[in-house]
Parts: C-alpha cells; structure tokens; sequence
C-alpha cells in the first residue's frame, strides 16, 4: 500500500490508466513468449526480455492503483474492473499470488533458456492472468 | 529486433496500444519515485519496485513495437509518434542509449536505498524521458 499523501495526490482517472498500461504491456510479453514457444525458432533473449518486463510488473504492487473511487471511470478506456475486486478481497489475496508465483517462475525457466520448460511455464502462468480475469475484469 | 514471421502477426493497433502502454506504466513508477524523493518520507521499497519496473520495461526491447506502418493508426489512442522517429535513426540511438543508462542507473541507485541519491538520479532519468519527447513525440 501507498501512503495516504501520496494516494491523495493520485488522480482516479491516472490509476485507471496505469493499471491498463501494466496489463497491456504485459499483454504485449505474454504474446512474444508465445510466439516463441509456439513457433518454429526460440529465441531466447526475446523470451528473457519479456518475462523480466512481466516479473517486474507483477512485483511492482499494482494492487496500490485500485485505489477507493476507481470502481467507476475511464482511463484508457472505461475501466474493466468488477465491484468484487473492491470487496472479495479473499479470492483476490489467492489470484494474485498465484499470478506473482507464475511471473517469477517465468522468469526463471527463461533464464535457463529451456524452451520446452518455457512453454510449459507459459501455460501456467497465462492460467493465472486468466484466473483473475474470470473473477474481477468485466468481459469485452 | 523480432523475427519476420513474428511481427508479421502483430497487428498495427496492437503495436501503438502496447508501446503506450509500456509508457503509461513507466510514468506511474516516474510519479511514484518523484513522491518519495520529494515527500517527507522515503519509501525504500517502494522506489525500487519503481525503479525495477522502469528497467525491465527500458531493456525490454519496445523498438520492435515501432513496426513499418504504425507511424498512423489508433492504440489507446491516436499514436503520437512523429515522423521523425522512423527516419531519424542516428538522434533515435541517442536518445535511447541515453535513457536505457540512466533507467539501469536508477534501479540499482534505488538497491543502494539513499534518498539523496535517488533524487539525482530521478532527475537524470526524468530528463531522458524528455530528451526522447521533445525529438519524437507529438506535444498533447
Ligand atoms: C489480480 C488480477 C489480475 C491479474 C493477475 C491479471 N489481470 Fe489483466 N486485468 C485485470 C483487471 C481488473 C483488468 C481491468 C482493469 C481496468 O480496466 O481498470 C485487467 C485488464 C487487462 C487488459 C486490458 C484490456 C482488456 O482486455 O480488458 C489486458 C490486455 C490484460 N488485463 C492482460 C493480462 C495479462 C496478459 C495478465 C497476465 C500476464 C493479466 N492481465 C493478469 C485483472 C488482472
Ligand atoms: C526513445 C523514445 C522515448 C523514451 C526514452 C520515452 N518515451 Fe515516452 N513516448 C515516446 C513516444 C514516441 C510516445 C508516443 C507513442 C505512441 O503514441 O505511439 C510516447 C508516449 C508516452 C506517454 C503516453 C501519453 C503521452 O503523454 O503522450 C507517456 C505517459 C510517456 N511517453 C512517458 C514516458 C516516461 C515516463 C519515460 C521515461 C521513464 C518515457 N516516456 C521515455 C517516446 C519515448
């Protein structure tokens, strides 16, 4: 958590768009591991690139964007969040260490450059952004 | 770069959305550094999830996002990417050689956890965020 002058000086409308930015680029890194894993050539470098970008977005502390007032308005876009992610804060403690315990471990298997490891720890972790999907972001 | 085969599945709106999104996160951890050097209080670990956040996006390899026909076209938004960026490849390597310094700097000045420090090297790295606009981004 931040501090309160701090999140005091945050406007919604900034928080909302910051946590689509974190997404969105994570978006970005999950579809170049994929195209590695998927692909005919593993390209290494890409894939260590993209789960560091991925780790350090999940360590980042994210969860200080969903400040009180952000269930409603528009960043980006109009913000995706469900109410539930406000108020189920149990199922939502669960998502996110799992989706943190996925991102470190990819970078890891990344590092030692192992593509079918890599593939396997794809899956895994795009389970886990998933996981938090069904429960907390409104559907397109 | 990224393989052919790679960036011939991105698709153009794709590519705009996740560069400003990888921008839009980073000015979060810029806002979230500025805070803690320049509020009352020093947060430690908060600056370095900033400062590692910023890094992992600076060596990510965003360049690949800057595909032949994204100079038009609509991400988050309109892109704001001028002309210049695709033409201009000696002051681009400037820039970005310039920015990737001081975004490796900052993560391990924040490591180091001196605030003093960390406010001097927030300066560096805030001023190659500029340097990098004032060339290639179109003014809001
Ligand atoms: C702990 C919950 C959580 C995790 C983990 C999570 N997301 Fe999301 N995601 C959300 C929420 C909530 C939103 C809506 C945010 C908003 O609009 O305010 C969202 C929005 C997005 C968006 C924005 C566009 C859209 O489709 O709505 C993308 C893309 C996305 N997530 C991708 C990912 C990827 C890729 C991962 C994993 C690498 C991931 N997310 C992990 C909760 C999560
Ligand atoms: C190498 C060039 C370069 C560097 C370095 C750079 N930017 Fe940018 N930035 C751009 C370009 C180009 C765009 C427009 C992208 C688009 O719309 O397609 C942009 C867009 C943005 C946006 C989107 C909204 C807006 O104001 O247009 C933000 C926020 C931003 N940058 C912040 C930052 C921060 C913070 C840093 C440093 C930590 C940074 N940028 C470093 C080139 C750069």
């Amino acid at each position: 958590a931040i501090a309160g002058t701090a999140s005091a000086q945050i406007k919604p409308e900034e928080a909302i768009k910051w946590r689509q930015s974190g997404y969105g680029f994570m978006a970005w890194n999950m579809a170049r591991i994929k195209m590695n894993v998927e692909g005919a050539a593993y390209n290494k470098e890409e894939v260590v690139k993209a789960a560091n970008a991925i780790q350090a977005i999940a360590n980042s502390g994210m969860g200080a964007l969903y400040l009180p007032g952000t269930d409603t308005g528009t960043g980006w876009e109009k913000t995706r969040a469900k109410p539930e992610l406000w108020t189920n804060k149990e199922t939502l403690g669960k998502v996110a260490t799992a989706f943190n315990k996925e991102a470190n471990e990819m970078a890891k298997v990344a590092a030692a450059g192992d593509a079918a490891a890599a593939k396997d720890q794809f899956g895994k972790l795009a389970a886990t952004c998933k996981g938090c999907h069904d429960e907390f972001k409104i559907k397109q």
